[in-house]
C-alpha cells in the first residue's frame, strides 16, 4: 500500500481533529495562551484575517455601511432587558467585578476589597443591547432612518471546549448592526447581508455554502428569523460561517429604539444584525488545507509568491540572490484582484528542503525558485501549492511574471472546485429514517471513520424530533436552504407533510 | 466689539474645555455611554480612526514589522512578575472575577456563585506581560530575532476623571513589541518608531512635536528609556502624542525572554514597545479645531469633498442634483495623496443652511455648492473649510476638479503652518525662577485665561523640584529634547551646572 510521507501527521483520514491542530501550528497560524480558551493569533493567521477585513469592508462600504466602535463592557442591566437575549448568553460571559488590584497579604496581587462595581459589567458577547442605547439616542424622525452600522471588535464568550479559531472564548469578529423604518426594509438588509457573506464564501474564500434559515432551536437569542451560510468541511461536517438575524422589534422594544413616522405617530424601528468571525480561518483550513499544510485561497493570501534563492555555492550566492529580488520586483509590479501581487524572498540562511517545507505547510500560493542552473537558462522552477509538492514547471522569467495574476486565478478556480466536488459528492436526498440512520453512523463505532455529509431530507419542522437525532446522532438541522426548489412531500420522521426538504448535518 | 456669531459657544478664549466638549458633540465625532468612562466613537470620529490606522500600519509594514493578536485578557501573576510594571498598572484595572451570571433573587442579573475564577483576570492595560509570554516560546536562538510585532487593539485604564478622546476607561491604540539580540538594535529600535509618529504627526496629523526622553518620574512603568513626542494645543499646554520605550532586559527577565548567541551562550533580549492611541484624535481637534466646529487635515480626512446642491426651485432640481452626481463622479477620479478623493453629495431633504453648518462643524476640508445659476455659468462655489465660512472662490467646473489635489495639499499645509506658528509664538527660553512662575500663572486667578506655553529652561533633573513644579503650578517636564542643541547652563531652580534645557509645560 502507498503510504508516502505528508508534512503534517496524522493525515485527515486518519485523526481529523488532531490534523487540523496540527496544521494550525505547523502553518504557524495561531497557538494557545496561558489564558483559557484565549488564542494568540501569529502573524500568518492575523495576515489572513487583514485580508479578509479589507475585502469585508470594502464590501460593507459599497452597500452603504459605516464603521463605528462602541463600548467593550455592558451593564448587567443592559443584557437583561431582552429575555431571550439574556437567557441565550448569559451562561458565558467574563463579568468584571472590581477595577482595582492590591497587593495580596501572601505576596501577589488580588482584587481590591474597595474597588467592588456597584453594577458589575459584562465583556461583550455580542452587541446588541449596547448598541441598541445608542440607537435610541440618535434616531428622533423616521429621517434618521435608515441606521447602516459596523463594529470590527473582539467578543468574549465563555466556552468550556474550546478549538483554535472554531471555537474561543475571544474571538475578532464584525458585528453589523441596522435600525429602520419598516418590517421590509429590515428584512431586505437582512437578506442583503447574508448574500454579501455567500457572495464572500464563493469569491473570496473558495468555499461553496448553502444560504437558508435556521429552525427556532437554533435562532440567534432575541431574533425573529436568523439566515445563515453553511460550509462542508473534508471530514463532511457542517460549519456555519456567517450569520445574519431579523430582529423585528424586540431589541428596539428593550432598547427604546423609537421615531416620529411619517404620520408623525411615535413607532418602534425594525433592526437586523449580521456577523462573521476568526472563524472564517478556520474554514479556510478545514475547506482547503490537505496532508502537507495550509493552502490559502490566493485572493485572501498576506503573500502570494515566495521566492527561494537556491545557492548551492558561495560563488553563485550573490548573483542568485540579485536575481531573486530583480524578479520580486518585477512580480510586485503585477496586479492581481485588485492588489499588488506580495512575494516575499527568503533569503534565510536555513537548507533549501526545510525552507520549502515550512512555505508548503503555511499554504502559499505559489513557489518560485530560482538557482545558477536557471540564471543560465534564464527560466524559473515554479510550484503551484495546490498541486503535488513535486510537481514544478520551468517557465521563462518572463513568462512567469507575467503569468502569474492568471495563474493564481486558476489556483483560486481549481480550489472552489475542489472543495464544490466534495460538497457535491455528499451532498445527498435521503427518503427513510432507516437510511438517515446509516447516512450518520460510522462503520466502525471504535475507530470511527470520515461519514455521513449533507443529508437532504423532508421534515416538518417539531422540535421533538430534532432534539432526538441531536441526542442520537449528533446530526442537526443546519439550514432550511433557500436554493432548493420547494417541493413537498412527508417528513421521514413523522410520516407527516413537509413543505421542503431541509439539510441536517454533524457540525462544528 | 465685534462679537461674531460662531457655530460652537463657548469660543475657544471663553472656556477652552467646554468648547472641546462642544466640538466633539457638533462635529459628531464621539459621545459618552452609560459605561463609565467608555466613549462611543460615532462614523465621523471612527473614519478618522481609520486613516489614522491605515496610514500608521503603512509606516509599520514598511518599517519590517507584521500585525498579530494577543488575548484581551491577562493572568494576575503575569501583571505581578515585572515589579515597577505592576506598580504602575496595577491601580487602575478591570478585573475579570466570574465566568457566568445567573438570576439574582430580587430580579436582574448577578454573577454566578459557583462560577469564580480561580485566577482573576485583568483587562490588559498594555501587553507587554502577555506577548512577552509569547515571545519567550518563540525565541529559541540568535536566528529568530529580532521579532517585529505590532498590534491592534482596545486597551482599559480604569480613570476616574475621563474626557472623550483625551482619556478614557477603554481606549483604541496600536501597540508594537519588538525582541532583539543586542541593546544597540533595540534602542535604534525604539529612536526609528519615535521617528515615525514624529513624521506621522507632521505629514499627516499637520501637528509640529518635539521629540525627546522623559525624566524618570514620567517614564513607562519597567521601561529604561520612554521616548515621546510632545504636541502644543492651541490652549497652550502640552499633549503626549505618542511615546516609544527602550525596556532593557526587564521584560525579557520577568517573561524569560532568552535565546542562545552566536556564542552559544544563553542569553537575555533586549525588547521595546511603542503605542500611540484614539487620543490623536483629540489632538487633532485640540490643535485645528475653530469657533465653528472641526477642521480635519486632509490627507486624513474620511471625506476630502461635500458637495451641496442648492434647489430653491422644484422645476431645475433634476437638473442640480445630476450635475452634483456628475461632478462628484469626476473627482473620485482624482487621487490626493494615494488615495481617491473621496466626495459625498448631501441630497437630503433639509435647509441648505443647515446643511452647511453641519457639514462645517464636521470639518471637511472642501464644500461645493452648486445650484441653477452655476449650471448657467458652468461653474461652482468652493468654500475651503481652514478660511472664512463666507469666503468662496467661483472655479470653472473644470478647474475645481483639476485643482482640487492642490488646493487639499494647499489647506494641509496651512494647517501645519498654523500650528506651528502658534508653537512657534508660545515656546520661549526662560532663565529665571520668578519669570517661570509668572509665565505658568494667569493673570486672572478667578477665571483663568489661555496662558502659558512651552518653557524651555535649564534643569539639572532633581525629582524634588519636578514635585514641587507639579503642585505648585501643575507644571511638568514634558521632555528633555533631542533637537535643541546641547548647551549647558545653570539651572534657574538649584543655580547647578545643567547640560541643556528642558521643555516645561502644563499637560493633559
Amino acid at each position: 500500500m502507498s503510504d508516502v510521507k505528508t508534512a503534517i501527521s496524522p493525515k485527515r483520514e486518519q485523526d481529523y481533529p488532531v490534523w487540523y491542530q496540527e496544521v494550525v501550528r505547523e502553518a504557524d497560524l495561531a497557538e494557545n495562551s496561558d489564558v483559557r480558551g484565549c488564542m494568540v493569533i501569529k502573524p500568518w493567521g492575523y495576515g489572513i484575517w487583514e485580508s479578509i477585513q479589507r475585502v469585508l469592508d470594502r464590501m460593507f462600504k459599497a452597500t452603504g455601511h459605516k464603521n463605528a466602535y462602541f463600548p467593550l463592557f455592558i451593564p448587567l442591566s443592559y443584557l437583561a432587558k431582552e429575555a431571550e437575549h439574556v437567557e441565550g448568553f448569559a451562561k458565558e460571559c467574563a463579568v468584571v467585578t472590581h477595577h482595582r488590584l492590591e497587593a495580596a497579604p501572601g505576596g501577589g496581587l488580588r482584587p481590591a476589597a474597595g474597588a467592588q462595581l456597584a453594577e458589575p459589567l459584562v465583556v461583550r458577547p455580542t452587541s446588541e443591547t449596547i448598541i441598541g442605547a445608542s440607537f435610541a439616542k440618535w434616531v428622533k424622525s423616521y429621517r434618521d432612518l435608515p441606521i447602516l452600522i459596523n463594529q470590527w471588535c473582539n467578543v468574549v464568550r465563555w466556552e468550556m471546549r474550546t478549538r483554535l479559531f472554531l471555537r474561543t472564548a475571544e474571538f475578532l469578529w464584525q458585528e453589523g448592526h441596522t435600525a429602520h423604518e419598516t418590517e421590509a426594509e429590515a428584512r431586505a438588509e437582512t437578506e442583503k447581508m447574508l448574500k454579501v457573506y455567500a457572495e464572500f464564501a464563493r469569491d473570496y474564500l473558495a468555499i461553496p455554502v448553502f444560504m437558508g434559515e435556521k429552525t427556532e432551536g437554533e435562532r440567534f437569542p432575541g431574533a425573529v428569523q436568523t439566515l445563515c451560510i453553511e460550509a462542508m468541511m473534508q471530514d463532511r461536517k457542517a460549519l456555519q460561517a456567517g450569520t445574519s438575524h431579523f430582529l423585528g422589534q424586540n431589541f428596539a422594544k428593550s432598547s427604546g429604539i423609537k421615531f416620529l413616522s411619517r404620520d408623525n405617530k411615535e413607532e418602534l424601528a425594525w433592526t437586523s444584525s449580521w456577523g462573521v468571525s476568526t472563524r472564517l480561518v478556520g474554514a479556510m483550513i478545514m475547506v482547503h488545507a490537505d496532508d502537507d499544510g495550509m493552502i490559502v485561497p490566493p485572493r485572501l493570501a498576506p503573500t502570494h509568491v515566495v521566492i527561494l534563492p537556491v545557492t548551492p555555492k558561495p560563488e553563485t550566492r550573490d548573483a542568485v540572490i540579485q536575481a531573486a529580488r530583480a524578479l520580486a520586483e518585477k512580480i510586485r509590479d503585477q496586479v492581481f484582484h485588485r492588489v499588488p501581487i506580495e512575494v516575499e524572498v527568503d533569503e534565510r540562511d536555513l537548507a533549501g528542503g526545510a525552507k520549502s517545507w515550512e512555505w508548503i505547510k503555511k499554504g502559499v500560493p505559489v513557489r518560485i525558485e530560482i538557482g545558477p542552473r536557471d540564471l543560465e537558462k534564464g527560466s524559473v522552477a515554479l510550484y503551484r501549492r495546490d498541486q503535488g509538492v513535486k510537481e514544478k514547471t520551468f517557465p521563462a522569467v518572463a513568462d512567469a511574471v507575467a503569468g502569474l495574476p492568471a495563474l493564481l486565478q486558476e489556483i483560486q478556480d481549481h480550489l472552489y472546485e475542489k472543495a464544490l466536488a466534495l460538497r457535491d459528492q455528499h451532498t445527498v436526498k435521503i427518503d427513510s429514517e432507516r437510511e438517515f440512520y446509516a447516512f450518520f453512523t460510522p462503520k466502525n463505532p471504535n475507530k470511527p471513520e470520515i461519514h455521513g455529509g449533507f443529508a437532504l431530507a423532508h421534515f416538518n419542522g417539531s422540535p421533538a424530533v430534532e432534539e432526538k437525532l441531536k441526542n442520537d446522532l449528533k446530526v442537526t438541522v443546519r439550514c432550511i436552504p433557500h436554493e432548493l426548489e420547494v417541493e413537498p412531500g412527508t417528513c421521514i420522521f413523522t410520516g407527516e407533510p413537509s413543505r421542503q426538504r431541509v439539510i441536517f448535518a454533524k457540525a462544528y
